[in-house]
């Protein structure tokens, strides 16, 4: 398999830990969002993605894209260890707290959105990192709460073993911590992110562990 | 079940469709984002969602929110009539559907984004419109793109049975026309519009069809 990503990209982050934990070797394709104007808008890559987003999965002749769609994929042909839970209830809980990540937090942060409120909304530094910071510490407190005292979260956040919902969880953390946010409402969240960082599969991960890392 | 939702809400919009297909009976929950200071932000309802959004599913003591960890439970607890394919790289594509709906689209164009690029960003009506659009367009243009000439595309987004895909696509089309955005360069999206709105499932899920209407 082929992954193409970008050490940064806490989409391309989650992958990159489900398929460590699952044990899957994979070259690494790194596309830098910031040189040559943007290398996911190059026609090569867009052919393959035309969202002109990473992480892209190449599988044999398929091509994957959205990060949690690729983890249900990688899920269901390698399904060992699982990263979701084996009740529906449990799935639906696991998927809700990825979800509320990776709809709700993540897309409001990433490059594109900043580069639009910089440059076309013409909004002051400080503005934007209050952006950045309002949408980070609003949604993680939503997640903080479907967490703290729930009986199903454990040592992670769901149960004993990592889950989609963890790999969701750790790269937003990161990336909330690289922008200076507010985490200290947030116990719960910081107690498993400690956990995962325990794991070869998370370190291994990490945006500063990658090839393409500066 | 009930569901917690407001006629206007895309992501509600996703789960009443998909309730419909798969011949679910419901009660119907309004929760209106704009009274009141906002519904969705009172005590009572954070206690079910404590990300204050809508929608929100009760399947007896069960409380399930994201509006796709919702779909995807109701496909496991209520297979018939399916909303994902069989196969693995069927269903990956049609989640990659959806997920660059729900993820890369609709999260900028959201109620609460719109309102605080108004009153803590300043921006002018026009603006926060220009915004609307780039972000609907651009994702909208991506769509078009995985779906236009691609083998699986049928008489909906993957095959000739509507799917998560195409209950993601109908209501994102429906909001882009509201705030007037240029579909002229999606005709495949326009085709398989038309297509669901032939279905009494997505016929009934139309906001204008919801207790809630105004």
């Amino acid at each position: 398999m082929e992954l193409y990503s970008y050490f940064r990209s806490s989409a391309a982050y989650r992958v990159r830990i489900a398929l460590n934990l699952k044990g899957l070797q994979y070259d690494y394709r790194a596309v830098h969002l910031l040189k040559d104007g943007g290398q996911q808008l190059a026609p090569q890559y867009c052919a393959l993605n035309p969202n002109a987003l990473v992480p892209a999965l190449v599988d044999g002749d398929a091509v994957l894209t959205q990060s949690l769609a690729i983890v249900e994929y990688l899920e269901e042909t390698h399904p060992q260890p699982p990263l979701l839970p084996s009740d529906a209830l449990g799935r639906a809980r696991v998927r809700a707290i990825a979800q509320t990540i990776a709809c709700d937090i993540h897309p409001l942060n990433n490059l594109r959105v900043l580069k639009y409120l910089k440059h076309e909304l013409k909004v002051s530094e400080e503005a934007k990192n209050a952006w950045y910071k309002h949408w980070v510490e609003l949604g993680l407190a939503g997640v903080e709460a479907m967490l703290a005292g729930a009986p199903h979260t454990g040592r992670f956040c769901h149960g004993d073993a990592p889950t989609l919902a963890d790999l969701c969880l750790v790269p937003q953390l990161a990336n909330a911590r690289r922008f200076g946010c507010d985490l200290s409402a947030m116990p719960t969240l910081a107690r498993i992110e400690a956990a995962c960082a325990e794991l070869p599969a998370f370190q291994q991960a990490a945006p500063a562990a990658q090839p393409d890392a500066e």
